[in-house]
């Protein structure tokens, strides 16, 4: 499959190679027929077969801006399973676009080690009251201000309708219209490579939204030899398998070359179900370090994973996915029990102190014994793997939003406390990562929100988020996903900064960064030279 | 979970550690309350819930012999899930048995080192007229003559009623009742090795059959996460899943150390569903290797794998799975389609001599290629792996067996084509293995057989084996699986061997085995000595 794929250019979908021509390539292996309809000419053109399954043309009707769909069987109209842009949203035809247009002015950038990375995390469309990238850009100052050299944006694939955490997304190639599009994402990195911002991108290679999804219109994008928690799994295995890979991978590079993100954060990878001799990962992963070799420029592959197992992180040479990183929640169900969290749920598996305790020094804290919410003897020791593979926080959108009522830590715990917290996350040496408020406290939650506009799967997922809770037998509504209500609750009230109490949290987050870069201790991620005690009867934990 | 595995004895199970005294171990993680009832006894005695879901009892009160259940909170009855008898078939009680009984005569056995084997696979059931491991006895010295020194013994884990292949065993450790039962195979086996046979064993660790089965009845040993040709898949990796790695393991290490078999034939390990750190083949052989340090015997594991993926057969040091042998069905493949087959099904992938000249040099004929039968880019390159790692046949039972009318090669080719082929194996730098009869060319074919006793069930199998079929348009029926009449059939005709032309052929295998033996380029198993030259125009191959 890889002959196929050229790290110096995309070559799935549409591309314009030179001014005046598209050149597209659609992989439709069981179609008979297949034809483009560009929207205002009169009829549509045919595309030629070629091998693998794969269709293609080169012509000058189609140019940038163009609507299109693809139509097979000389009846079947659907978007292109790797549009660029969707306009008029998950339903509506493709719109082509030219991703070179843009002028960078980022030549002088350089992505910064992996191990000084700073993370915040930030959902584009609460992160400000106008949810764009443009008004992410005018905050640009403000995240120089509090020190972090990183934003990572959670997914920003065309969804359904406007208001999704991202992680229903159905056009993994189109960047969300309502956010700006692909030309306001190129223009957001750019401004933040100008600050010394990198960028990392949340992508979704596990799964796809429930609505809007065509792309098994096209081929076996899913099989059936694999159940996740979202049914059918992404069919990396199975037959006809190569075209998915090819997707996987042409966009993880289209990501990186032509919009110039910094590293990508895989989501799940624990539900990538794969095979095959070479993993998905570990294709991804030579690919990748193809196109740096090309460009000179580096980016990082980070996962998020749940198996606690190093063969995600191992080098491709110890026969590792060859993952620069992966965040470890471990770290933070720790340290919630430890600031007293009930152990229900999957906190339910740990114990306090001693846990965290084992997190600061073996980055797992399971690595083989019986999880009781598991029910299994769980992960794997990590012996060889630096501080710098591994992502910590007292907070993400999971582990906020997955809660029934969304609370931030400063709605659950003291003040103290969650100072506390942040201090326990930026000592680490591992890599930190904030959620998008947590510098200031903010008061309002981050609720689960989406919005279907299929009335049946509108209402399939309202009883989802109640029957998930239906056990918590606490008085307080379930907030209802769909509404705009919730959305909005969820935005950001940046006017709490100019309360004192908050603006105070702000200069101590400002104080601890800037204290964490300056220090040698605890900017060089040694885990192996960081000494861990745990006095469990004073609930206290000395590092040094 | 391993530490519970004690290598120099069985723990799960009915154990008799004394001689007036029954330990048993059973695992049942979900039960509220387990007891055993004794045959014969009055009432039932209550296990000991211990760790991990296991349930204990010692008692003086089950002797070898003794009839028992289980009964699972007060009022569901079942057979034992490591039952190593059933006396009375599947459904039946479970009998005790203590291995320990059984007087060993082979101290001075050595088992061959793995590149100096010659395998003869073998149907108990249809390998004499009688179909028991006593009748099979009586032909060791016909095997002796033959030249072979191994024999693999199709699956004998106990199925429904007393006609099948063997794929359909509901109890792992359980010796088939109609074939001896378990002190019949220790008599086997203990002959074998007084002949300088080896005994490898087919054992399926994929799958339970379809009748009788009532593991699930004490334990989550399947999982909906992944899906099989047979369903769902046994859990490796899923909750509470150590009981069934257990339950394998201590299987495993059972047949090398109570029963002294020399190898392991693990069927279809592709369908071996394991995501873990440590993959379950990485785990048993990790044990098997603690069994053999202790004992001082060799074992060897051996795997049918349908997916070139050398990470099966490459060592632990390597982070492969450390098996020590694969089945190699591409090598027949190429060899029917060069002598003639028409490539349909999967034949299909397959041109002829070009192949099979790359499968005498790689081992894989897919090492990477785009499969028209599977539908993607196939396999990888296996380039350390030594010759002995390969087991290579011109018929084997699934070859014949799943063919409409389950006809042998001598039955489809020419005399002289059928000589070629065994000729085609015994220069191969290979493990050959002939399947039984082969080698007096039996005429009769060997068919598909079984039989279930659920009237549905019998039907469902009828009508699946009729579908799988119905697309070759021939005049012929399918032949009854579940008739007696099917059976009888497939059973050798030695009264062949009286007959000239049969043989012939007879000691046409004779010599090749022995020149196999004696002549040093063919002894010795290597693969990179090995020139081979195909001159396609004129279908031939030159190795030298």
């Amino acid at each position: 499959m890889t002959h196929l794929v050229n790290s110096s250019q995309r070559s799935l979908g549409v591309t314009f190679p030179t001014e005046n021509q598209a050149n597209i390539v659609l992989w439709a292996p069981l179609a008979k027929h297949v034809a483009i309809k560009v929207y205002g000419n009169q009829a549509a053109i045919p595309l030629k077969k070629e091998d693998l399954g794969y269709w293609c043309l080169t012509t000058s009707q189609l140019k940038p801006g163009d609507l299109y769909t693809y139509i097979l069987d000389g009846h079947q109209e659907y978007p292109d399973p790797t549009s660029l842009s969707q306009p008029q949203g998950v339903h509506g035809p493709s719109q082509a676009v030219d991703t070179g247009t843009f002028q960078w002015e980022d030549q002088c950038w350089v992505n910064p080690a992996l191990d000084s990375y700073l993370l915040y995390e930030l959902h584009t469309g609460t992160f400000t009251q106008e949810g764009t990238f443009q008004a992410l850009e005018s905050k640009l100052d403000y995240l120089k201000a509090l020190g972090v050299n990183a934003i990572e944006i959670m997914p920003v694939a065309q969804f359904s309708d406007s208001r999704n955490w991202g992680y229903d997304g159905v056009y993994t190639y189109a960047v969300q219209s309502s956010y700006g599009g692909a030309a306001g994402l190129q223009h957001l990195i750019n401004a933040c490579h100008y600050k010394g911002i990198a960028v990392v991108l949340d992508v979704v290679y596990n799964h796809f939204g429930p609505e809007g999804n065509y792309v098994g219109e096209f081929g076996p994008y899913l099989t059936d030899k694999y159940c996740t928690p979202w049914g059918k799994a992404v069919n990396f295995d199975d037959a006809w398998c190569d075209g998915v890979r090819r997707y996987v991978i042409e966009n993880a590079l289209m990501w990186f070359r032509d919009f110039h993100i910094d590293a990508l954060r895989l989501d799940a990878v624990h539900a990538i179900k794969d095979f095959s001799p070479k993993h998905i990962l570990q294709e991804l992963r030579e690919e990748v370090d193809k196109l740096m070799a090309e460009t000179g420029r580096r980016h990082y592959l980070i996962v998020e994973s749940d198996l606690n197992d190093p063969r995600f992180i191992n080098p491709l040479s110890e026969n590792g996915y060859g993952m620069d990183a992966q965040w470890m929640d471990e770290f933070h169900h720790a340290l919630r029990v430890s600031i007293g969290e009930e152990p229900l749920g999957y906190y339910a598996d740990f114990e306090g102190i001693g846990d965290l305790a084992k997190a600061y020094q073996n980055a797992y804290v399971y690595d083989g014994q019986f999880s009781e919410v598991r029910h299994k003897l769980f992960g794997y020791r990590a012996e060889t793997n630096p501080g710098q593979q591994f992502i910590v926080f007292s907070q993400n959108h999971d582990q906020i939003g997955n809660r029934k009522l969304g609370e931030r830590s400063s709605q659950l715990y003291s003040y103290e406390a969650v100072k506390l917290m942040a201090g326990a996350v930026f000592v680490s040496p591992y890599i930190p990562l904030l959620f998008m408020g947590e510098e200031w406290g903010e008061t309002d939650p981050f609720y689960y929100f989406v919005s279907h506009s299929e009335p049946e799967l509108v209402e399939a997922v309202r009883k989802g988020r109640k029957e998930e809770f239906a056990a918590f037998h606490s008085d307080e509504e379930v907030p209802d996903p769909e509404s705009d209500e919730t959305y909005e609750r969820a935005k950001l009230q940046w006017d709490l900064l100019e309360q004192e109490s908050h603006q105070i949290l702000l200069r101590y987050y400002q104080t601890l960064i800037a204290l964490r870069q300056q220090l040698p201790a605890l900017a060089h991620l040694e885990r192996r030279q960081l000494d861990v005690r745990a006095d469990e009867a004073n609930e206290t934990l000395i590092l040094h």
